[in-house]
């Protein structure tokens, strides 16, 4: 026994994360021949997206697979990008070092978060084939390109390089290329076809970046094109700073060890976001710390105290410390009417609902779902339907029933809107596809695959809610297609069948043909709307006209309400009949007067939009009699519209409030940086 | 547009692994409150577990969880073991240092083997509480244990100490501990019970892990107890040099420049198992690289075609160069008895049947599949069954459906074996549970949290005819229960009512009562046999007793077969009747002449086994008619037995085999720990 222990610790030594990933890289999704292909594919496009939109690029990719040797399954996969480079310097760290990035720490939507990414290809690419990956960028200021070829010392965790250089980088028209990156890469992998495919991953990948042009030409050198459909790039991030909701003990501890405030008050406005003036001085207080403090004095009790203050159990006034919510400009959602159009652009239907949602806070963490669900079309009606499931604009396509997003679709009964869904759990099954979309500062994944969204209460139910949100306006769409066919059948019954009869007996009685307008009226008792919503080829505006027919024999009073994509960034034109804005996206019209047996006519034009962008205007009315074409409003929908409003601009808007100066000693520099621009106005909270 | 590639790269840095999972706490099994206890209790004790395999000590683990605030969800728990302790220098880095460990580069079958695990526990308490791990270890060759609290610098990877000192430690009687670890942590968790809890977890852990001893006390006090069911420990296992067939060409590059072989038939002799010399001379012939060539010196396209050889896309005379299989002896599989003792244990049945399959190798690692199934007893009939999976004898209770070992039982067809299973896939219904093992030198996780096993086509396959086999065998005992029982009914009405009748008659005749043995003999005409095993507290050995009864009007030959234990250790006793070995773990004996109407008993005993490993007999016969109570032999049956045997004994003696000796020029020392004891033979591959 004697030894035993010492001969066992003896043994003992450190691993170098690269070689732990080298003997799992399937965690990294390295672990089919087939998969590690669209890994490789994944991690190179998202570099290229994520860097194109940081430097405000719309991103042209194109990406090219070559089989090398066919038997041996060796590819070439090459990747070229008009992001903004990268620094020779930085080349060797990109790509041969792990965990080495600017996101990790950033609170902001994007693709990327790990600086695992690339480098896992490098290092697959190098255990598979020997070979290093062929890297060549060029920046702006630069007037050539730098080549480099690049490997990994698994041990260390370091880079290697041969073959630096400089060359000019033409483009295929001779001329040179300004900007980007482009990377080569030979690996073990398979090229194949099917719904796990290159093709299909950046398929989905279009989808949700419609301000991409990718093109990809494939093994057998055929060309696939998605170009861009909106020259629009996603809205800019901002990286915030952390929310004390998501704060944990020994992250505290650390922030305020390393801060270098000189009080608590600064300390505590500098570093989260979400804390006023006036809160930093209430969390002092319910935590019992002078605010005077430095933070870097803190003891223990002191620090869980104020944690304590940060999650509401301790109160002042009995009442917990009022934060306010993160800001959600580091949220780019893709936006309704883009998945709207990304969705047509790839998948064939009859039907399309989108639907973004305002942007919750789980944890500390701003996070927005949204939802489509296309209908019909040449999709298989005995299958279940298609689940596109996305995080931060990047398709996941493994492991669809572990994730999050496919649990959300899972909970929900969608035989009330049309589908087939034995039991009433489980994916559903129909002619439809599902398409959910998670944008976070931090998507919790399950692996470094990143291929499934872990569990977390919080954003399954507002997914769930977004669906039945969804289905609901569905439901809606259909109700409404159905009773409008039955109203215009009759209709038009009355209006062909009438007059004829009328002509036939007064020709036959050798009498005039008799006023039927009182008798249709009295037979279709009912006011009738009818609307149009149609591209207008020469000024390049969407024309919406809402046509009322008062077939009633009195006078009738309503108040008609239409949708239009006002966040979308439309602009409503030649609106002669006025009207007022009722909440974000509705427009209101008071009608006090319609006729019977007269029409009246509301048109407007909406400009800032493309052909395609808006094919439907939802129309609502206020009033004690139905209106055919029309639903009755829903106040609470309204209310809900205007209550996500203001929740909206309150969270973007954290640091209106006037604080009371703290000129009586001057403000220690902040331990990260400050935030600019900031406006206070008194009385942001209350 | 110019500067910002250069703004973008200022912004990277290098984030220190215990950055990432500390941001990433999920991957390693702290999701939730609840889970991140059961992830804790599974760290502590799984390295308790391997330490004390490793010094060869029958583990005694003592589990206790105290709630220390429940309001706030913080858990005090203490995990105690009997292990070999760790020095007073390696505890800082064994629970302070993610990547630090002893077994990331063995090749043999162990619980941990990234070293992350209990340091991630560490790591998480420090988050969540703030507060350090105190760590008490004693060895047993200093007089004291070492006492120290244990933290991360997360930002280093290093960890921090505290009130580190010296004490005796006292076991409760009052002697001092020889030797152990206690780990002490407080986290934020929450204790729950069911079906995921630290309850089941330890309840599963002594199944496949019979020779512990586990004791729980849970927050309320209570005691649970899972006593030792064995004293054998686990077979002990070397660690093993990897496989030609298992490698990658990074690797073989990467061990060819760090070698210090003189010479490449001794670095492959050397450094890689299966691998003879002779062998060695033919993967250098067929890689067309001179046998004397320093392995540092090969050059890139050397390495390829070496690869190429070892997986036989080189040819020598027309033929791949023929390796040996790796040695099994890194692997330690429960063995059959001792799961059906583990299972009978915490599991209430009416059957059980159990198989460990021979050892199997895939891409150069060895592994092997145990498989169990319980029937009747209270498990509900209507619920799907419940599955136990194990990896290297630890228990995996997420992530199920995205698991190996639950795609290999639902890729069964188990309507054949009396389980309900609509459509003929998925997890089956029935009043039973399903239990799957893997051994592997390398189990290969989806993540850090080695909860689930990541897809293998092959070894998938394996777990599949394990169960299939298994399922057959629960068939086939069905089957004979019921032949036996039907048998038996009519042996006893034959027995009961024929006498009964004749004697009654013969009474109203007032007659002599007939001999009716040759009448029951006709009636009956069969051979029938009755095995009895019982256990002999007495002699504490399983007495064996096989009848046969010859019901017919002939002599009868035949060779009866018969199973035992023997793989199982079990010693055949008083054995007067003879017989021979037929193949491991089947006796068989020759009975030439079985008279008519006459009975034969062979009987025998069984040492070595405890009471309850061993309580039913197999029989089989060959000869022309039926024996009922016994399956005619199946050869098929036998000779897959006797092939797994001569496969077991070729892979764990792949050196033995006579090598050209090259004593013209010295060896080399071997860049890896050389093979002892080795003994070579001549002839051993052809």
């Amino acid at each position: 026994m004697t030894g035993i222990a010492e001969k066992l610790a003896s043994n003992q030594k450190q691993v170098a994360i690269s070689e732990f990933f080298e003997k799992n890289k399937h965690f990294l999704g390295f672990d089919s021949l087939a998969r590690s292909l669209i890994t490789a594919v994944k991690e190179a496009v998202d570099n290229a997206l994520d860097a194109c939109e940081e430097a405000r690029i719309l991103p042209t990719i194109k990406v090219a697979i070559e089989k090398v040797d066919a038997k041996k399954d060796i590819i070439k996969l090459i990747v070229e990008d008009n992001g903004p480079g990268i620094p020779q310097k930085s080349i060797e760290k990109v790509f041969g070092q792990l965990l080495f990035g600017s996101r990790f720490h950033a609170i902001r939507q994007s693709r990327g978060q790990q600086g695992i990414g690339i480098t896992g290809v490098v290092m697959y690419c190098q255990l598979t084939t020997g070979r290093t990956t062929h890297v060549r960028s060029k920046i702006a200021s630069e007037p050539t390109a730098a080549v480099v070829d690049i490997g990994l010392d698994t041990r260390k965790n370091k880079a290697t390089k041969s073959n630096q250089g400089r060359e000019i980088w033409y483009n295929p028209d001779g001329s040179s290329k300004d900007h980007g990156t482009e990377v080569t890469a030979q690996m073990k992998a398979k090229y194949q076809k099917g719904r796990q495919s290159v093709w299909q991953y950046l398929r989905m990948t279009s989808i949700v970046n419609p301000h991409a042009e990718i093109t990809f030409t494939d093994p057998d050198g055929e060309m696939h094109h998605w170009p861009r459909v909106t020259e629009r790039l996603p809205t800019k991030v901002e990286a915030i700073k952390p929310h004390p909701h998501g704060i944990e003990l020994g992250q505290l501890q650390r922030m305020a060890s390393e801060s270098t405030d000189s009080r608590m008050t600064v300390f505590l406005r500098m570093n989260f976001s979400g804390v006023s003036a006036r809160a930093s001085k209430e969390l002092c207080v319910a935590a019992e710390i002078d605010e005077k403090t430095k933070p870097t004095k803190m003891n223990p009790d002191q620090i869980r105290a104020l944690l304590e203050s940060f999650q509401g159990e301790r109160l002042i006034n009995g009442k917990p410390v009022k934060l306010l919510n993160p800001p959600t400009n580091c949220l780019s959602p893709i936006e309704e009417l883009l998945i709207k159009k990304g969705l047509s652009k790839t998948i064939d239907s009859r039907f399309i609902a989108t639907l973004t949602r305002a942007p919750e806070v789980t944890q500390g963490n701003p996070y927005q779902v949204e939802v489509g669900l296309i209908f019909g079309g040449n999709m298989p009606a005995d299958k279940p339907v298609e689940i596109l499931r996305f995080a931060n604009r990047v398709p996941l396509m493994y492991q669809q029933g572990g994730c999050l997003l496919t649990k959300a679709i899972e909970s929900v009964d969608w035989r009330q809107y049309g589908l087939d869904q034995p039991g009433a759990k489980g994916v559903p099954k129909g002619p439809a596809a599902i398409l959910v979309h998670l944008a976070s500062t931090n998507v919790q994944f399950t692996s470094e695959a990143k291929e499934a969204l872990a569990d977390n209460g919080e954003v399954i139910e507002e997914a769930r809610k977004a669906m039945l949100e969804m289905g609901r306006g569905l439901r809606k769409h259909l109700e409404k297609k159905k009773k409008m066919a039955k109203t215009k059948e009759k209709f038009e019954l009355i209006n062909d069948i009438l007059p004829a009869i009328a002509k036939k007996s007064a020709d036959i009685l050798g009498k005039p043909v008799p006023d039927l307008a009182q008798s249709i009226t009295k037979i279709m008792s009912a006011v009738i709307s009818e609307t149009e919503t149609v591209w207008n080829k020469e000024t390049k505006q969407t024309d919406v006209s809402i046509t009322l027919f008062n077939y009633t024999t009195r006078v009738r009073a309503y108040t008609i309400l239409a949708t239009w994509p006002e966040k979308a960034g439309a602009a409503m034109v030649n609106n002669d009949t006025g009207g007022r804005k009722e909440a974000t996206g509705v427009w209101a019209w008071k009608l006090d007067s319609l006729q019977p047996g007269e029409k009246t006519v509301l048109s407007y034009s909406l400009g800032g939009l493309e052909k395609g962008d808006w094919t439907e205007t939802d129309i609502f009315f206020r009033g004690s009699q139905d209106v055919i074409g029309a639903s009755k409003m829903d106040e609470k929908f309204l209310e809900e519209i205007r209550r996500q409003e203001r929740a909206l601009s309150e969270m973007n808007e954290p640091e209106q409030e006037r604080d009371e100066p703290e000129a009586e000693e001057p403000i220690g520099e902040p331990s990260v940086a400050a935030p600019t621009g900031q406006t206070t106005l008194f009385g942001g909270e209350a």
